[in-house]
């Protein structure tokens, strides 16, 4: 069981998930709890090492404090466990095992040396395991990035051969659409990990790409399920356990956190795109939708999307290239990507059609289209996103049934 | 050097500390700061707990919660350290070799292990350790209990042997007697260790004796001094170096944390008083002042000093012994402790008489006494504290000469 920071918010909050725990406890099952940093924690530590020292800090000291947040959270987690009358024990991520490699803030899991948490779990004991942090070679606590507590679970339900992991957050599944626009959306009842990779990619903030692939390759099933009701959520399974074989649209994503950038006037000639990405590359800026226009009068568009912290970065990195080519980049902050996500879209263009069909007859602008076998996604102006979403939405008939 | 919680409660004091040690590595030192928990931290996180768990808790997991305050400040503290261009790292515990035994809260430190802390000084480094914590056998980490950190200031200048030790805090060193309430207080060069300890029992609250102890058995020189304030502070030195040779008295300490219990018309035969402090020990009850009045119509009286949070743990304690000698328990709550701390008493009855007659000279009543070759503590009415303990410190010529 993995709780996200929003579902230890509080100590009402951690008494909740304590009870569920302490729940499939009593139905016989060994539990393993990865905690999340309770609430704002971690963002509280940032800003407190802020004011001791503005601007770039060293990661090795980051990773010391930030991780600090998660170890409150397990340490709180197992004394509302005893409270209710199990037995439990926090582990950290060095405690529990857990090496890391790579460089701090962004390590990933090496191995899980399972020892101790075996020992604990065969004495009876709920083991709260501190999420998002490991140990590394020379002994420091190293944290694993972003949505690294999704990771530590899928890592130790792997370790463990647990087969599957349920994921506790404040959403109840994963929806055909954002239910806070989309009012007709529906909780799917499962989801394949392609599936779900593509809409991580499209925008969905529920888990990060990086756990969905590990829990794939090792065979992880996984249930996203909300941490405030017992109703249960969407199971993210292998391809061919799905029911979803069949081309159709599953759920559509609406992202709104990214920027669209253009160099325009780029000369039409072999290697220029390659020069551009690059640049970026090496500048560790992240792209999606990389398009390439049609040439005209041997000049070129190259236009493609980037998170929005790094909009401006990307412009200042792109700036010596395009002076060299002549050319200009241009930054577009007012736009959402919509994507709908599912299977066998290659051979049924009726998809894609069914899309630009009815954006035209809400007379949406299309910016940008970006389709594979699992995703189509198109970059609208911003004020069209919702609007956009619940369209798509009735069109492929998404909704409740 | 160690820093205190006071000395690293906010952003800009914990800036100042770093640059207090930053200016240490600089003179060419090799600089090990042992960092408390900022502030209130180490508090506000046991309220938490109190808010998720109210009552009794799990101490293991107590520690798990309370380590990750200092945690906090030393990895601040490296990074403050670091922007003031000094390479430092921060070391848990654990990370800095510290082994602990013992149960947890109240942990002893066994050996040290100073493997990583030698290579990161050779390495240049301004190492940062978090204090009041330990490794322990499994893999855990405990706390030492109350004055922890100066524990783990002197374990480790005795490990590293460094043969000083800074303690600095929001005092400036060692008084004559508390400034706040005796103006003409006067700075101390240096104490004896063997006063220094005196000084803790009579409730000064400057360092715990289980730090001064361990000093002394290990030879390190301590130095209390202020952190915010560059002058000299006081050395506590063993007694050949102290200039305190002769019989005087070196300060005075005013105690207001404690209460009076009187055990009343116990009778007059062997073994009784053996019976009440046997039932105080077993209850975890730790007494100063132990006195028995001598025995009229064949009863006696018991009294003891207790500290406050104690106080009716302890009459509830004695309650079951004083029925089965027909006695009563009375507590004491408006009590205070004045001592005299010094060398040479037991020889120079003269220390007594000055205290007996200036209390006398101010009207001030005395409820009970106890004297060694080191100390002479009296207790009166509260309200009588602050002023006797400026009557003495004119007494005795303690004032800036």
């Amino acid at each position: 069981m993995k709780f996200g920071g929003t579902s230890v918010a509080d100590p009402e909050k951690i008494q909740r998930a304590a009870e569920r725990a302490v729940a499939e406890k009593h139905r016989g099952r060994a539990v393993v709890v990865v905690v999340s940093a309770p609430g704002e924690m971690t963002d509280e530590l940032l800003t407190l090492a802020d004011r001791v020292v503005p601007g770039k800090k060293d990661p090795r000291e980051l990773d010391q404090l930030v991780s600090t947040g998660e170890q409150v959270g397990i340490s709180l987690f197992a004394l509302a466990c005893q409270a209710r009358g199990a037995a439990a024990v926090s582990l950290t991520g060095p405690q529990a095992g857990i090496h890391a490699s790579g460089r701090p803030t962004h390590a990933q899991v090496e191995r899980i040396k399972t020892k101790r948490l075996l020992s604990e779990l065969s004495a009876g004991k709920i083991v709260a395991v501190a999420g998002f942090q490991g140990l590394t070679p020379n002994g420091d606590v190293a944290t694993l990035g972003r949505g690294g507590s999704d990771l530590t679970a899928v890592a130790l339900a792997s370790a463990l051969k647990t087969g599957v992991c349920e994921i506790f957050s404040d959403v109840k599944g994963i929806y055909t659409a954002d239910p806070r626009i989309v009012f007709e959306a529906r909780k799917l009842k499962e989801i394949s990990f392609e599936e779900m990779l593509e809409l991580a990619g499209a925008g969905a903030q529920v888990m990060q790409a990086r756990s969905i692939e590990v829990a794939e390759r090792f065979g992880v099933r996984i249930q996203v399920r909300s941490a405030f009701h017992p109703q249960a959520g969407t199971w993210i399974v292998p391809k061919e356990d799905s029911v979803l074989e069949k081309a159709q649209v599953s759920a559509l994503a609406l992202d709104k956190s990214e920027v669209r950038l253009s160099i325009v006037d780029v000369p039409d000639r072999p290697g220029v795109a390659a020069q551009v990405l690059s640049t970026l590359s090496n500048a560790g800026i992240a792209v999606d939708m990389i398009i390439q226009s049609a040439p005209a009068g041997g000049k070129n568009n190259i236009s493609f999307m980037t998170p929005r912290g790094l909009g401006h970065k990307a412009q200042q990195a792109l700036s010596g290239v395009a002076k060299r080519l002549g050319a200009r980049v241009d930054l577009h902050e007012h736009v959402a990507k919509v994507s709908a996500v599912g299977t066998g879209f290659r051979h049924h263009p009726e998809i894609a059609s069914t899309m630009f069909d009815t954006l035209a007859e809400h007379k949406v602008n299309i910016h940008m289209i970006a389709a594979s076998d699992l995703r189509i996604s198109v970059v609208v102006d911003a004020k069209h996103g919702e609007s956009a979403l619940r369209a798509l939405h009735k069109a492929y008939g998404l909704g409740r049934r």
